[in-house]
């Protein structure tokens, strides 16, 4: 089967862990907006920046939103444009979204949010002061709703009429990779990243998990 | 300037021209959905399957949804946490969509849309029957209603107070290339992909246009 649908935790754990950026849906008067933002999660908790959502917590504060996490792996090219596709793992959550006042659950929130994309930088970088803290808007979105799901493998049209046509199929992949770490110009160009920067050049960004 | 807003058609040409995934944002019964599709662009329009849209369009022929296509370029490390952020490219259509009856436009739609991921597949691959067709749903949302958003640079923090922290700040690419076809397995292992496609191999998936 190529495509796959699932509401198992560990399915979900498993495209969350392998990305850092969603697709925030939110409804303002009335009005849908598809926004791009970076996530974190924490237990049974996903974390978002709150600016994207506030003016519509703001006006509508009961509002379920949607956080969709893609993660394209390859274009599947069939005998016939109508089996065409993409291979993609992709998880939705659902839930209304909950401002994080608590300043302890906020710290650990923001660090969710950091380590999420760029592990190793929460100790390594100046954490936020509390005028900073005071200034971010965080909001938790509980895990309980949401599904997976994905799509994997070669075209399924192998075995139809077309199959006769004797044309090439198969799918053409698509890898996210970190590339080298451009040091900030202002800093003399021979100062070295960090380790748990310079090791991640070359490795892929979303990573399917070993034995997924 | 890290952060730039922008209007202009061909800045969100440009966007959808390195890309052929969106996420499309429709509210069914008062709940958002954030969905990923695949899209084309051809003159002033952009195509989608009609599939994922069809629920709202039958409930709510009038409203407007969100398309939203984004390409990650990198992750900005910068001196504190409170400075990290993203570098992408990111556009955002506002639009009712339209179903395409129209049996021309339909099959221009379809083009568009096959080839904006594919390019080469249109006229290698069957083209759709008749009966396939009838049995595809297309939208249109005119390309009008739209704006463009983009993060391009290091760290913005290099003249401020934590530049005097001897930290190490700078961007880490992300970059997404396609990577070597992968036959179909019923297929003779040495059935060879086609030039159009063979020749992606290695390629960046979301380059931007030279000059931008």
């Amino acid at each position: 089967m190529r495509h796959k649908g699932s509401h198992r935790r560990a399915d979900l754990d498993a495209v969350l862990a392998a990305g850092f950026l969603c697709h925030l849906g939110v409804t303002v008067d009335g009005t849908t907006m598809v926004v791009p933002t970076a996530y974190g999660v924490d237990g049974d908790r996903l974390y978002l920046h709150g600016s994207v959502a506030s003016r519509s917590l703001v006006q509508a504060p009961d509002t379920t939103v949607c956080v969709t996490v893609t993660h394209v792996d390859g274009l599947v090219l069939a005998r016939s444009v109508f089996e065409h596709g993409v291979n993609y793992r992709c998880a939705m959550i659902y839930g209304v979204p909950e401002p994080v006042t608590d300043p302890e659950e906020k710290l650990r929130g923001l660090r969710a949010l950091t380590e999420q994309s760029s592990p190793g930088q929460w100790e390594y970088a100046r954490q936020p002061s509390r005028k900073e803290l005071a200034a971010t808007a965080l909001l938790a979105l509980d895990l309980t709703e949401a599904s997976v799901k994905t799509a994997d493998g070669p075209p399924d049209d192998g075995d139809s009429e077309d199959a006769a046509l004797g044309l090439w199929a198969g799918v053409l992949p698509v890898v996210t990779t970190f590339g080298a770490p451009v040091t900030d110009p202002v800093l003399p160009a021979d100062f070295a990243p960090p380790a748990h920067v310079a090791a991640r050049a070359g490795r892929e960004v979303h990573e399917a998990l070993p034995g997924r």
